[in-house]
């Protein structure tokens, strides 16, 4: 054999190995290099390798590795107060040109005065509204386009990085972790799907059929020849609480085995999770970093985590303490 | 460099080769055997070939290569009416000894003589009052139960075997030829979501999560310490006609670029997948085959093709004659 044919096999060997991305890795290579050592990074490597081994007791069929995962104040970060509410804030400045009567109607007036504490005293309505008056009218590539437009060109008052830069790069690397270990990673949020499927395929590597949350009705109209989907004023599904295990159950089909998410909001799809015949993981995020993120839990008007918490406590599901657990909050954070 | 070495370098390539089996094949066995050479084999092989090579210039990227069928009458049969109504009427039977008022007030009582033409004069809404009798007011774990019996003791009464065989072979080795060119293959189907989702994984290796149909209500429960998800008697969604492009924007979020039908109810999902700024392909199975399957399109009451028949003609899509196109229908009916 001549040495030249050793070279060309090798180069195929090698060639051929790359090419096998969809392989579990096999190294020693720390997964979660971003998480400080400690019990909630130690079960989450113990659930994962356990649920892989085909010999271990724990061992789950691959087509059963759903994972779940709540997004506001879970994958991203959600204060002062949930991004897409202040995309539609944002959506609703630039639109008042077109709408005149919105300078003395509220809740609209609130919004352009700047007066955050008279819109909450609108509640889940008020919202509602200027969720409706900014999402809905138009096609869904129109309004695909304005949340594009809107990453684009805004940025976060505290970070002053764009919104979608604000992801956990922990979870970032959980998710690659699970994904790496053949389970599928979903996004079940209280959030709108159509809001999030813009860029959550980017930033989570988790493509749009898989993202699950609150959606509004929907319209297919040819319209001049030209074939659209036009979203209507009129909720559809609010994925939240009861309705995350019913919207799992609608748009997954299966109960998932790993559960994670930060807030009561969570809590009915962790015991959904919780309550199968194969072993699970649930996982609550506490955010307890006041210095590099946000503290709040019981009484926080967003995210907040009461119940959940308690029940965390009851059943042993793993809780992340934020300043403890995580090295880093996020990606452009991390050393060059 | 010694032999053995060689030989050593040549078995890690063969096994790190055959580990790769997420490539697609390349090799230049015939994908779909179970065609007939002729222009619709040829087009779809072209389709599928051009799609993937990424120095043409109909290239599809992976992400975007979304592939959507219906089911009834498109992967299975739905003769001589759909099987989820012969699932209701087998199940109103079997309910009957709890029911005793159904003896006399229809349609219950119209099932219970056998009497289908008086069936059908109650309508969509007569339809509809069996499959809330039959597919509520149980959990989903009970309704799945159900169906695998039914499935499991049920054969059809013109080919004697279990309704989940009247798969249609040439339809499987699409599915899988698709896959292996790296496309996302879901079903799209009017017919119930968790009716379906208890064999089609195993019949076509489209898991639940691929699969989209029309839904009812559901609610989550926690009855004395066991959660369930329990089936509602009210609509939830209608995946037919122009719920389709819907449901696909509503559960998978990209528009198809290949999308197979066989009735008008497929319509607007082929007009849908027709419409986006990539290459696609357009797919209607036209029933012509009333020896081997059966032969129907503009008269009849199950998956009329009327409207569609004519758009394809129009529009250039590509018809699959039964008759002519298909070697053979159901897996079964292969040579051993």
């Amino acid at each position: 054999m001549k040495p030249s044919y050793y070279y060309l096999t090798l180069f195929i060997v090698l060639i051929t190995s790359s090419a096998c991305d969809h392989e579990p890795t096999k190294t020693s290579k720390d997964p979660l290099p971003s998480w400080n050592e400690g019990p909630v990074k130690t079960s989450i490597i113990q659930f994962v390798k356990s649920s892989t081994q085909l010999t271990n007791k724990n061992f789950i069929e691959i087509e059963d590795r759903i994972a779940t995962f709540d997004n506001d104040g879970n994958l991203w970060s959600e204060q002062p107060y949930y991004f897409q509410l202040k995309f539609a804030i944002d959506r609703i400045i630039n639109l008042a040109d077109q709408h005149p009567e919105w300078e003395k109607k509220y809740p609209y007036r609130a919004v352009l005065e700047n007066d955050m504490d008279k819109l909450i005293s609108f509640g889940e309505h008020g919202l509602l509204e200027l969720v409706m008056a900014t999402h809905t009218g138009m096609s869904t590539q129109e309004f695909n386009h304005s949340v594009q437009e809107w990453l684009r060109s805004n940025t976060h008052p505290r970070f002053k990085v764009p919104y979608n830069e604000l992801v956990y790069q922990p979870m970032l690397e959980l998710i690659t972790y699970l994904q790496a270990n053949q389970y599928k990673t979903f996004i079940v949020s209280g959030g709108g799907v159509d809001f999030m499927r813009v860029w959550t395929e980017e930033a989570y590597n988790i493509p749009p059929d898989r993202v699950i949350g609150s959606s509004l009705k929907a319209e297919f109209v040819i319209e001049n020849g030209e074939v659209l989907i036009k979203k209507l004023p009129a909720i559809n599904f609010i994925d939240d609480k009861e309705g995350k295990p019913i919207g799992i159950h609608q748009y997954i089909g299966k109960k998932p085995v790993f559960a994670s998410g930060n807030s009561d909001g969570d809590l009915q799809m962790l015991q959904y999770a919780a309550s199968g015949n194969k072993p699970s993981f649930m996982l609550y995020l506490h955010h307890t970093d006041s210095i590099r993120e946000w503290a709040y839990d019981r009484d926080s008007h967003i995210g907040r985590l009461d119940k959940g918490l308690d029940m965390a406590h009851k059943e042993g599901w793993a809780v992340i303490d934020m300043a403890k657990d995580w090295k880093v909050i996020y990606p452009f954070q991390l050393k060059k």
